[in-house]
């Protein structure tokens, strides 16, 4: 077994990747949300200056990146590689964000779980020895998703309560092998979960059994529990997986729901923004992370936080053709360095 | 900088990944090509016994990775990850093809550049020590890829000269920490070349750049020369990118012909098979190295093989937006470990 193996499925990192510069930016509707101080940059043009939704995507992408290293104090040409995907097909969100970067790039999907996908990557080359700072981001769009998977914008087409609304958001992050922050201690790999679901409006449900799934391998390869966590964060269950991801927990005589939050739920007010379910898309989990969450941290709120990023593979041909919604989670744990007023 | 980490983009491994089984499969075409012996099964059905191409290309995955790990003796719960991608949409033919395996799954995208980026992550995680034994495997299918990339299939559209044939193909390998067989020795970090071509139909041409690129830091960042390697493989340039790239390298006074080959231009006899500037897909390097090039490295054929997959990361949505193609590409060497008769 790999020296840095933990049963099956998790890693614990011998030189804990240290996080030295994290960014987000986000569009107009997360702007009016309840973490609107917690972002970097909020446009409330969703064209972010350019003039299609992909390319705005792309200015994101490289927006959050250069925030990102300009806060880690680094430049481009220190930075060994970055380590991004997105939901657009072919990647091109992160593609074209970084095409005038000239940094080695490794493009990843792993859909909404791509920020945790990533960072796990960036982690393994950085403690492996292959690299002293490596880059992860991720975005998404809301217009280009909609166009891309749903429809038309211009359609108008009505949505169910199941629904989850796609972020425009896109964070990054620079993982340094030295320096000072927060550090990613441990992680857990995803694998394919798939119950057989197969509404497309209704991707809490396919993606809550992976969360269950990769969180449970956590604890048990690692000999933890709930509460050696300050915070186990979802995301995107938004309200239906939440809902699932605790009863299956409950079902284990574990209640998870006091530690429990999901960045699906944090990123708006449901009562007030009509999102139905709550929020979805790579940008989500990302942006929540390197707003809200390393923001607290960086306050003493929180010392030890799991993130547990989830993902539908989906996609519009395997929805037509009938398959069901393969879900995946991968899990990075995060550790201040400092006490947590917790 | 990193302790395995070598100029600026290579890495060399301290404990070599060795390849402890490998396996390939393809189409009927791929099958009465110059390559027809080196394939572990050929379908002359192109649904492969499933509905739809799209399912039909998971199911050539599935079976690639099964073939590779019957052949390197482990058994699927043993495989630490599964490092796989592929060109369709949100990468379905790769997650589809794994779903049922239960095996952690680390989803990557570097279009036809991708058994190397898989590779390499893969190596990374297994030098770096956290896992034992790790698969990668890709593919494409000349179907799949038409009617999303190009046209429906039926609408029978007509191929410019430069166009290059999407191999119907997938390639898997297993990759231990111990063990006898080839190992991977070193391996350069891609990163994107954009030099403003914009037409769809000569990826040859728009991933030249990033084959030289990646291949002039390999031989700088390790110290090499050409003749250090008995073979120099890019795949795919096919003929129009084969060419760009010797003028790249004469230009500096260097004659890679001799010992480069594209497995753009080894899949199929063009003279006979009608591809016009050769072949190309995820699938094609996947296949060409999984069959042709460890078959005669185990043959004796060649020692050392620096491989070096290309990828054109552009989408139908960056094409019509009137995007120029980003190249990248991924190298890889590899060993023998034993003599070469060259």
């Amino acid at each position: 077994m790999g020296e840095k193996q933990r049963g099956g499925r998790s890693v614990v990192f011998h030189r804990p990747p240290v996080i030295t510069g994290h960014a987000c930016v986000a569009g107009k509707k997360e702007g009016e949300g309840p973490l609107r101080d917690t972002f970097d940059r909020i446009n409330e043009d969703s064209y972010w200056g350019e003039k299609t939704w992909e390319k705005a995507e792309s200015a994101m992408v490289k927006d959050a990146l250069h925030l990102a290293m300009d806060k880690a104090g680094v430049r481009p040409e220190a930075v060994s590689c970055v380590v991004a995907g997105d939901l657009l097909n072919q990647c091109i969100g992160s593609t074209f964000g970084v095409r005038e970067m000239a940094i080695p790039f490794f493009g990843v999907y792993g859909a909404c779980s791509t920020i945790c996908e990533s960072l796990l990557v960036a982690s393994m080359i950085l403690d492996g020895g292959f690299a002293d700072c490596v880059a992860a981001a991720t975005s998404s769009h809301f217009c280009s998703a909609e166009r891309q998977f749903r429809y038309p914008l211009e359609y108008g087409g009505q949505r169910t309560p199941t629904a989850q609304w796609t972020v425009t958001a896109a964070g990054a992050l620079v993982l340094s092998a030295q320096g000072t922050g927060p550090r990613i201690t441990a992680a857990t790999f995803g694998r394919i979960c798939d119950l057989g679901i197969k509404d497309a409006n209704n991707m809490g449900a396919a993606m809550a059994p992976a969360a269950y799934d990769t969180l449970t391998a956590h604890l048990r390869d690692l000999g933890k529990t709930p509460d050696d966590y300050d915070l186990i964060v979802t995301g995107d269950l938004g309200y239906v997986g939440s809902q699932i991801l605790l009863e299956l927990f409950a079902r284990d005589g574990v209640d998870l729901s006091s530690r429990h939050r999901d960045c699906g739920l944090l990123m708006f007010d449901r009562a007030r923004q009509d999102v139905h379910a709550g929020a979805s898309g790579c940008g989500c989990a990302a942006s929540v992370l390197c707003g809200h969450l390393l923001r607290g941290m960086a306050a003493g709120r929180w010392r030890r936080i799991l993130l547990a990023a989830t993902g539908a593979l989906l996609s519009t041909t395997s929805t037509q053709q009938g398959q069901s919604i393969p879900g995946i989670c991968y899990a990075v744990a995060i550790d201040s360095g400092r006490d947590g007023e917790v």
